[in-house]
Formats: C-alpha cells, sequence, structure tokens
C-alpha cells in the first residue's frame, strides 16, 4: 500500500518536511495549506520537489466551512474552492479535504449540505480534482463518520467522497464497523493517527497529543481492518498534530512515523516483515569511559572480575554471574564521558533481528569493526545505544561475541557460590525528549518487547517519565526515561540494576571492599516503619546500608545505588515473590539524594 | 493575614525552596511529606532552619486513606498517624492535613468516617496537633466540602476541623457560597490554587496545572471573600502542583507566587497596597546595540531622526512623531548583543506606579544612574526588561527624562506632516519559559493593566504563545510571548511595533531609503485573493512591498516588517476602524519568512 504523511505532522520549512519524508520512504504527502502560504516556492516548484523526491502530492488540505451555508455564503465559499482548485492544479493535486463546518452560520440541513457538496464536486471535477468530505469531531452539525458518509451518499456525485480520520472517528468512541458498509470506491482518502487517552476537550486533544499509530491508546490496527475490507486501496496517509513533533527534527520524526505505518500494515496483513525475534536474556552492557579506575573500582568492589580483554581494542570484560560488563576507554569514550553505550542482546536469531530491525528503519551498524572480529548483528536505537544481537554460547552455530576476548586469567565466582550479582537485572536509558514515544515503539515494533504503562516521577527540579519494555520472562528488561525539558541534562543519567539474590550481603561486600552506597535520608525510614511495621532490626540494617524498600501485591522489593561515575551508576536489587517493578515509589528520594551528592 | 506556601509548589531540595519562600516574604510553609522523606536534614534541624528563616511550619501534609475504613485497616491507620505526629511535633507543627479517602477499602458510611476521624483527632490532641479534614475532587465517597464539613461537625471533636482548598472546590464547580455557614474556628485551613479552565480529568488537571491566584481562571477571591466571612483568620496558603514551577527556578517562582497572593489579599480588602497608576502612554522605547549602524540605519530609513544625545551615556534619541526610540551602546549592550533592554511608560504618578510595584515585590531600580541625571522611578519587569515611569512633559512639576539629553539640532518631522510613523503602537517582549504566567500576573496587578486571552502561535519549529496586556484606550500595548520550550531561543526575538496612517507609503518610503523588508512568500497573496477578494490592485501593492492583511469584527490591519537585527526587528502597522489584534492569523507566514531569512 501508499504510505503517505501529512507535512503538518513534521517541523520545519515545507523542503524540509519533504526531504525528511522522502528520506523516511514515504510514497506521498498531504500538503497543508499553511506549509504551502509560508512558502517561498512557487507551486509549480513543490511539483517539482515532490516528484525530485520520489513524493506524490496525494491530497491539499483543507477546504473549512464549505458547507450547509446559507447561499450568497456559498457562493464566495466557491469563489475560494475555484482559488484552491487552480493552484491545486499547479500543485499536481488531484484530492482536496472537505472538514465539515464548524461555522457559526453552518445549518443543521443534510440536503443542502449535499446539494451544496455536489455543486463543489462539480466544479471539482472540471479541474481533474476530487472533493473527500471528513467529519471533523467537533464538527458543528457533522461530527460523525457515518453521517458525513450519509451526506455523500445523498449528494450522489462521482467526484465527491469521504475521507475517513482514525482520531475523529475513535476520540468520539464511534464504533468503526459501520465503516464496512461504505463502498471502498467511495473513501478517498485515511488519515491515520493515534492518541493517549486523556478526558479532556477533543479540539485541545487532537490539536496537541495525536501521536503515530502504536504509541497511543486508539485501535488504529482495528479501524484499518475495516477500510481495507470495504476494498479501499488508497494511501494510508498519518495526519500528526503533536506539539512535541513540531519541535523535533523532521528528520528522525519521519523515520518514525514510516516505522509505526509498516508495523500497523504488518498487523493488518498488509505487508509482511521479517518475523520479530524476542531476546531471550540481557548477554552484556557496555560502558565507554575515558578513566577506567572509578568505573572499575566500583565494579570490582560488587564482585566482579575482570575475565577477558578484547584482541583488537581497548575493551575489558568484567563478568560475575551472568552479569557481563565491557569497559571500553576507546575513541567514543574520550568523545561522550562515561555512559552506558551498547547492550548485547541474546537473540535465538541474530541475522533474524536484524533483518527485521533493519525492515523497520533502524540504522543496521557495521558486522564486523576490524578484520579480525567475529561477525555480529546491530543495529542503533533511537536513542543512539548500539543493541548487538548476540548468541553466547547458546548454539554452536552461531558466532559466540567472547571469541574476540582474550581470557586473562581471572575467573568470575561461580553463580550461587558467593551471593554476589546473578545477572543484569534491568537497564534503564535515558532518551532524547523528542522521542520517548517513539523509543517505546521502538522497543515494541523492532524488539518484539512489551511496552508498560509509563509512569510519572518527581525529582526535585522536574517530572521525569520513566516506561518499561520487557520480554515475556523478564530476563530483559529496560527502562526508559526522559527528563522534564529537552534541556534536561540533570537528570540524564543511566544505570545498570544488578540482580543479587541477597542485597544486605551485597552491599555489606561492596562497602567492605571500599564502595561508596548512595546515602538515603533517615525521614525515609521513619516513613518506612510508619507505614509497613517492618521489625526494627531489619530497618536499622537498611538504615545502615541505605537499601530502599517497596512492595507490590506480587512481592517486595529491596535496592540500593552506588554513586555515580560520569552519566552512569549501578543499582543492587533483589526482588522477592515476583514483584514486578522497579521501585518507583522511592525514585524521588534517591533522585534528591543523587542531588545531594553532586 | 499570614501567607504561606506548600514546599511542593517549588522546585529543589527542602532547603532551597524553605530559603525561597523565606525571601520571598512568607510567613510560614506547609511541608510536603515527600520534601521531608527526601531531605537529609532531621525534623529538629528543619524546625530550626524554619525558624532561622522565619517561617512557621503551618501545616504538615498529608495523611492519605484514614477513614471510613475496616477497623483492621483504621488500627494501621492510627499506628501510622502515631507515627507521623511524633515526627510533627520534632518538627514543630501543630496542624495535619487529612484529605478524603480515595482508597479501595473505604466505605460510604459517614457516622464512621466521623468517629473515626473523631479518633484521630483524640489521639493527635494528645500531641497538640489539630487535624483538618478536606474533601479531595477525587475523594472516593467525599469530594465535596460541604460534605467533609457535615462528617467534621458530626465528629464533634475540639481537635478536628475542615480545610477548604480553593481548587477542589471550584474545579468541581462547587457552590463556595455555602463555606459561610461554617463556623470560622472549625475552618483549619485554607489552602488557595487558580487553574486555567481546561476540561480535562480533574486529577490530571490538579496534578500538573494548577497555577497561582488570578492566572487561571477561577474566581479564588471570591472563594477568599466567603472564607473571611466565616472569621477565618488562619494562613492564606499556596497549594500549587505545577509541571512547569517544578522545573523553575524557586526564587523567582517564590517571589511571583507572593505577588499573587498580596494582590489577591488587596482585591478581597485584606491589606492595602499603594493604588494602581495605569500608564497612559509609551514614552520610549530602548535598544542596547553594540554596533549602532544596523540599528540606525533602519531607523533612518523609517523615518527617524537623531533628535538628542545623553549628556553623560553613550544614548541617542531618536524621534519620529511621538515614538521615541533610545539607542544606547553601554557595556549592557557589549553583553547582550542587540536588545530591547528597556521600556518608558508615561505615567500620571511616576512615584506611586514605583510603590506599588515595589509593593508587589518588583525590584526597584536605583532612581539615578549618575550624580547629574534627573531622577527616574523604574522597576525591572520579570523578563529583566527595566520599566521606567515618565513624565513626558505633561506635568511640569515632575522631571522629565529628556532633560538629561542634549537636542542635536535635528527636529523630528511634526505628526501628521509625512506619512510616516506616528507612535509606537506596541512592543513584543519574549518571556522566560518558565514565566509566562506570572509576566501576565505581574503587568495585570503591578502595571494595571489587562491580560488578553493568550494565542498559539505555529513556528515552523514550535508553537508560540503569546498575550497581549494593553491600558483601555490601547495607548499601551504590550505582547508577551514564549516558545515551545525552555531552550527556545530560535524565536526570541522581540519587536517594535510602529503606528502608521499609511503602511503603503511609509513602507514605500523605508524602501526608497535602502531600507529591507521581509519578503512575504507569493502563495500568501494568492490565498488572500481567495479568501477577501481584495481589488487586484491592492494586492499587488501588499505583494511588491510584503505587506500582511487582516480582518476582525471591527475593523482591517495591515503590517509588514523590517528584517531582523540581532533581537530585535520593526513592524510597521496601520490600523483601521478599531481593529483590536495584532495580525496573529499572519504570524505563521512571518516566522516562517523570518526564518528563510536567517
Amino acid at each position: 500500500m501508499r504510505t503517505s504523511i501529512a507535512t503538518v505532522s513534521l517541523s520545519g520549512s515545507l523542503t524540509e518536511k519533504l526531504t525528511a519524508a522522502s528520506r523516511a520512504g514515504f510514497d506521498g504527502v498531504e500538503i497543508f495549506e499553511n506549509d504551502l502560504l509560508a512558502s517561498p516556492l512557487t507551486p509549480e516548484e513543490i511539483r517539482a520537489r515532490c516528484a525530485d523526491l520520489g513524493l506524490g502530492v496525494d491530497l491539499y488540505q483543507p477546504l473549512r466551512d464549505i458547507e450547509a451555508v446559507p447561499e450568497d455564503e456559498f457562493a464566495r465559499n466557491l469563489r475560494r474552492a475555484r482559488h484552491k482548485f487552480e493552484l491545486m492544479r499547479r500543485l499536481g493535486a488531484d484530492t482536496v479535504l472537505v472538514c465539515s463546518s464548524v461555522s457559526p452560520l453552518a445549518v443543521d440541513d443534510d440536503a443542502l449540505a449535499a446539494r451544496q457538496l455536489a455543486e463543489l464536486a462539480h466544479l471539482a471535477q472540471d479541474f481533474g480534482i476530487r472533493v473527500a468530505y471528513e467529519a471533523l469531531a467537533w464538527g458543528r452539525h457533522v461530527s460523525t463518520y457515518d453521517h458525513a458518509w450519509r451526506i455523500v451518499a445523498a449528494a450522489g456525485h462521482p467526484a465527491l467522497g469521504t475521507c475517513l480520520d482514525s482520531f475523529h472517528i475513535l476520540s468520539r468512541g464511534s464504533d468503526p464497523k459501520g465503516i464496512e458498509d461504505i463502498p471502498g470506491e467511495k473513501i478517498f482518502f485515511l488519515q491515520l493517527a493515534d492518541a493517549p487517552r486523556l478526558a479532556m476537550d477533543v479540539l485541545q486533544w487532537s490539536r496537541h497529543y495525536r501521536c503515530f499509530p502504536g504509541q497511543g491508546g486508539f485501535d488504529v490496527a482495528g479501524l484499518v481492518g475495516h477500510v481495507l475490507r470495504t476494498g479501499y486501496r488508497g494511501p494510508l496517509s498519518l495526519e500528526v498534530f503533536n506539539d512535541v513533533f513540531r519541535q523535533a527534527e523532521a528528520g528522525p520524526t519521519a523515520v518514525d512515523a514510516h516505522r509505526s505505518l509498516l508495523a500497523l500494515m504488518e498487523t493488518v496483513g498488509a505487508t509482511a516483515l521479517p518475523p520479530p525475534v524476542v531476546p531471550t536474556g540481557i548477554a552484556f552492557a557496555e560502558l565507554v569511559t575515558p578513566d577506567t579506575a572509578p568505573v572499575t573500582a566500583r565494579l570490582a568492589a560488587l564482585g566482579f572480575a575482570r575475565t577477558a580483554r578484547h584482541r583488537g581494542k581497548p575493551v575489558d570484560l568484567w563478568q560475575q554471574g551472568d552479569a557481563r560488563i565491557l569497559v571500553n576507554t576507546g575513541p567514543a569514550a574520550r568523545r561522550d564521558g562515561t555512559q552506558l553505550a551498547a547492550v548485547g542482546l541474546e537473540s535465538p536469531d541474530p541475522a533474524g533481528a536484524a533483518r527485521r530491525a533493519e525492515a523497520l528503519l533502524a540504522p543496521v551498524l557495521p558486522r564486523r569493526r576490524a578484520r579480525e572480529d567475529v561477525p555480529l548483528d546491530a543495529v542503533a536505537a533511537p536513542d543512539g545505544t548500539e543493541l548487538f544481537f548476540c548468541a553466547t554460547g547458546h548454539d554452536p552455530r552461531l558466532p559466540d561475541w567472547r571469541s574476540d576476548f582474550e581470557p586473562v586469567g581471572h575467573t568470575p565466582d561461580t553463580p550461587g557460590s558467593a551471593p554476589g550479582v546473578t545477572r543484569i537485572d534491568h537497564l534503564a536509558l535515558t532518551q532524547p525528549w523528542h522521542q520517548f514515544d517513539e523509543a517505546a515503539l521502538f522497543h515494541r515494533t523492532v524488539l518484539g518487547l512489551r511496552a508498560q504503562e509509563s509512569v510519572d516521577v518527581a525529582d526535585p527540579y522536574g517530572l521525569l517519565r520513566s516506561r518499561a519494555v520487557t520480554n515475556a520472562d523478564g530476563s530483559v528488561r529496560i527502562a526508559l526515561t526522559v527528563g522534564a525539558a529537552p534541556t534536561d541534562d540533570t537528570v540524564r543519567a543511566q544505570h545498570l540494576a544488578l540482580a543479587t539474590d541477597d542485597v544486605v550481603t551485597a552491599a555489606r561486600r561492596f562497602r567492605a571492599a571500599g564502595g561508596r552506597l548512595l546515602p538515603v535520608p533517615a525521614n525515609y525510614y521513619d516513613d518506612l516503619a510508619a507505614r509497613h511495621g517492618l521489625p526494627e532490626e531489619e530497618l536499622a540494617t537498611y538504615r545502615e546500608l541505605g537499601i530502599l524498600y517497596d512492595r507490590d501485591a506480587h512481592g517486595v522489593f529491596r535496592h540500593c545505588y552506588t554513586t555515580t561515575v560520569g552519566r552512569v551508576f549501578f543499582e543492587l536489587v533483589q526482588r522477592e515473590g515476583g514483584y514486578r517493578g522497579y521501585g518507583a515509589p522511592n525514585a524521588p528520594v534517591r533522585l534528591a539524594a543523587q542531588h545531594a551528592a553532586r
């Protein structure tokens, strides 16, 4: 199917928008009137630019407040429409969107609306143009798709059809099943947008909070299914008004937009993508650092051993139980400071995982970094984190990344032999502010992970939002986090949470080895006593070590934090009884303590 | 009356919040539980810090989900409460807030609620503590103030009273008149917040969008009037949850907060401030620039003449009609680049205007810059713009700022003698992102201007918001503008709009004198033709010069723009027939053209 995007969904000048849409792989665009008015290019130049970029001008939008008005007003509207049809001829656009009237002049008279729309379509036909009539959710008299369709049917003009818009239909709670009663050839256009479920005024909701399919709470795929069953074969076109996208760079937004459409098309069976290969564990996390000492001192105190060194690069492997951490002091480290730069995901089919990622527009990274390296499939996540698809010894036919490493003589503790770290529990990655929803969509569609609800966390200097993506058994958990504002660099900390079966002993061992744990205020423990009635002795231990405590319906969570190096800190976590969260209720105390420790 | 603020209304650590509240002049604070939990200070240290800062601990908040629960649950709640009462004794807080329960365990049984609250109050009394019971707008069974009061009355315990919160009352549309039925001594606390009128889920509305009284759409003063008539003499306390304040610096937020309370107290007759002195015109606008040539070339081409020079400073006065522009090349210019740094406002009582500003916490600037200068009353606006209160020849008893200037021989055109600029129509000032609402409140309360509705304007790289403040006859108009995000410096342009009776001739003259007007795309004029049916000749003129056109119910607006110097550009505007706006529908085209011209 043809994919299209409305220019209003992207930021920048019209030229920037067109370039971004083309690069992301769209087949066409809807040109939004204001983008054309503000462009120094003539309609002919815009047409040529689109042709050069391989983009069709699929829709010009919109004509407003046209129908069901007194005759003198309608005469003026026809005059205005003629101007626009002349413009569309120059632009090479053959479909115009007419939104149901919001004008106070409009009357509640379907027959009049039908007659005037037929007259408009008649004029349009002279220009080779089709009119697509759409019900705005806040239209004055016409606000539902079936109502708009009844008027189109009554008008009975070949150049008049309807335009369906998932936002206008689903935001009103209309049942999209009735779409199947419309003949496919009378659906002239299909606009798609998702939105978070918000109880707010529908006009504000529409203008500021729309998002790409799969990012919100609507069943956009279900709606598209109904539309396809009518025989509709026109474009799937994204029309997303969103305050964040307006500020974001057009290029990445267009890629995210196209990815959402591809995933949607897969869901409705309109395209076949390589199937998802869900990761089955975390193979490693890679830290880059310009100065190894603060990082390796923490790792050593946590009980990690340096077990191997890369044959060709300044990268060490530190291991404890099944937790593997690479410490890289290569060029990236000197550029960016200490941070989490890459994640290895265990994959039953690394090449398949990479094929799916590529089909969903993730940048594929070179398979070999150096000639002698083991080939590894890897892509870049939207935040720039490199994701490696690995087979760590689980399939002898697949290359093992560890072959690039030379043992250095130290062996890690056997899991269970000491009460240390058993595995990586989760990773927390800070996302670019403009792409928080895209990041969740990426991890869901590309990696086949499940996205949990997003939660707000109060930092002393603004609200953070956090959303976890996980596989079914929780062996892969990634917390995506974003700050309150685009510049919120005070909270751009990433962390690595390490699972242990005994956080108290692990914390004691860390301290005894010279590690410093984040101090937690005494007031926190007084409150814990008030809330949970824990034994005084247990509380005293938590107090001594700075261990935080949470409970959910499934179990108990105990956790503590190291101090921060660069952008990175470590967390020791002990999950019991199937606790599912990440200690979010404790996050404000942790964040305040981190600010205080700066 | 005593003024107080909840620590949750300010950003930062508890210490930072307390310092900011004290510096802004508050008498007390409500300490929010999470702020205490996250603080490394003990309750005793917090108490001492507050005492040092002259702050009372007026409320500790909150206890939640206490009442109308099964007995075993209530026993646990009492245990928890006892912990909190012990804490409050250490903290020196004698009133605790109890919010109506949102727990799924709570039952709809007022008698049970009253009995349990009385029992809680009985326990509190042992600690010298009073319990203030408040209805949350989203409480499970108790969500209105009168319901909460009925339960308090039924409980009949001397240590139990009610807490009223303007947000919870007004967001539900409750009639606040019934407040007068509550005896004043049973109102233990009064929390105040305003909010914009939003049709959204009340919990989200409350948690993210509250604002200070006078910034939103509620009649907070009316509510306070009812409360005062009961005989209530406790604190007026601000409790504002707001995503923007969470990120803003605590110091300025606290000042804005206290200003809003002072203005509220004035409205309800609880305090007397120097009366507002509404400005009657714009005496001058002052540009600072490190390089005069680009600015003065534009001024000269616009028809301004350099008429005088400051006796002691590198400041020139440029004049045309009643428009006066100071061009300052002093030290500030070298620091900040070309920008609008000060505004002179004609005032019938400059000293009175400054007294009011000072009473409303505006920083007062030194009356004399140099020993020989004429004394001038001036304050700083929240965005740093200096506001001078002037008497430009309208009262011989008052000093005239022009006495500091020495004529240089050029005389300006007499108004009307040439079709040039007659006066300054309006100024557009970019506001700090975190303080947009505060800026409007400042101009309204301090200067006595009227704030108009705020409008959204689409810039290619994000939405801008703009709000005009004006005096009654429109001789003072200031447009306050803010970008889409805290860092949105691409749009931090200020401008000076100059009124003319003939924008076409003024624009021609500017061009003929070598000035460059902002080019406007041809597509804009095609659309103008489609919309308004203007004569082709008139359109051709606009097209040639880049003149934009708008209409409202009152009249017509024609305007055009110079190119930008530093952060500043000029606009020529012609208002006809009482047009009231600022050409907002044309702003997207203008903004896109400005981006293109960069």
